[in-house]
């Protein structure tokens, strides 16, 4: 038997299922209803709704995944970092797949004073530092740049997976992948 | 002295202009508003806000943005290639850019019976093939996949730059086209 969990969790839980699926603009009614939490508590946690989105945004989901996939790759930074395309291409042609939280995050949410967009700052700075940690590894001549060229082949990926699943843009980014972590070593 | 454009221009302006400004959920009121329209002429000319909105993206303006830039840059495939992504540093670092408001369409409009949902495919399917073209001209072993390579990097570096203008993904990308379209010819 498990606990269930506290008003904070369900509406955390409820905002990252409800703006992934509907999109960020889904209704603060439909958030309340799903979490099963009464508006008063979502003022009390979160501020309101902009700090709710913000605060579902802020989950290490994202980043945690990546790293085990590259865990699970083995200590070749090479491998590790091809592992995070082999693992894009499993999450665009899921059918559940609706596109990048984040991109959709700055995209939706166009007042810049939107809290959220600090958090999206932030994912994508651990994101280009969990590849430029690998590609430094790896001897790369310039590993910020070359960690710029790995987000932006994800954030791609992503945004045109969307549109067109079927062709398959993980595939052709992991080539160019290839590219930026350079020829396979010697074992 | 100029004719002021009739409804359905005014309307479609309107539409283009606060979308990418405000975002897809921008009211219909403020586009009436902005059209100087009234309510009925939305319905008669497109259906509603949906119909609109989609029409609103059918605009040839991105690819004939491309189409021009490519053509200034000469006959050269390769060099017609770079020239998008030397356009996209200029873009993605105008203090007006919000992203790209097609990839911002497929996110924000989670039905997917959204009529714009069919033109954001068409519009991509348009830019793969521009890319297709100038790879074949090229000999590229495979001008789908290297076409698909460039969207990505495009889409990749539309949607980075909205978090992180700085980060220059564009510069960044250009490196990667490089190696799509090969090296140099000789002149």
């Amino acid at each position: 038997m498990t606990t269930r969990p506290g008003p904070r969790e369900r509406l955390l839980e409820a905002a990252r299922d409800l703006t992934y699926r509907r999109g960020m603009h889904v209704g603060v009614d439909a958030i309340l209803s799903a979490a099963d939490v009464a508006r008063r508590s979502l003022y009390q946690h979160f501020g309101g709704k902009d700090g709710l989105v913000a605060e579902s945004l802020r989950s290490p989901a994202a980043l945690n995944r990546l790293r085990e996939v590259m865990d699970r790759a083995g200590d070749d930074p090479a491998e590790r970092v091809l592992a995070a395309f082999d693992d894009l291409e499993r999450i665009t042609t899921d059918p559940e797949f609706h596109g990048c939280r984040y991109t959709a995050a700055e995209l939706s949410l166009t007042d810049p004073g939107h809290p959220a967009h600090a958090v999206v700052r932030a994912y994508k700075d651990d994101l280009r530092a969990v590849f430029a940690a690998e590609l430094t590894r790896l001897g790369h001549p310039d590993p910020v740049v070359g960690a710029t060229q790995l987000v932006v082949l994800v954030d791609g990926v992503l945004a045109y997976a969307v549109t067109r699943p079927d062709a398959h843009p993980a595939r052709a980014a992991r080539s160019l992948a290839e590219l930026v972590v350079g020829p396979p070593h010697p074992a």
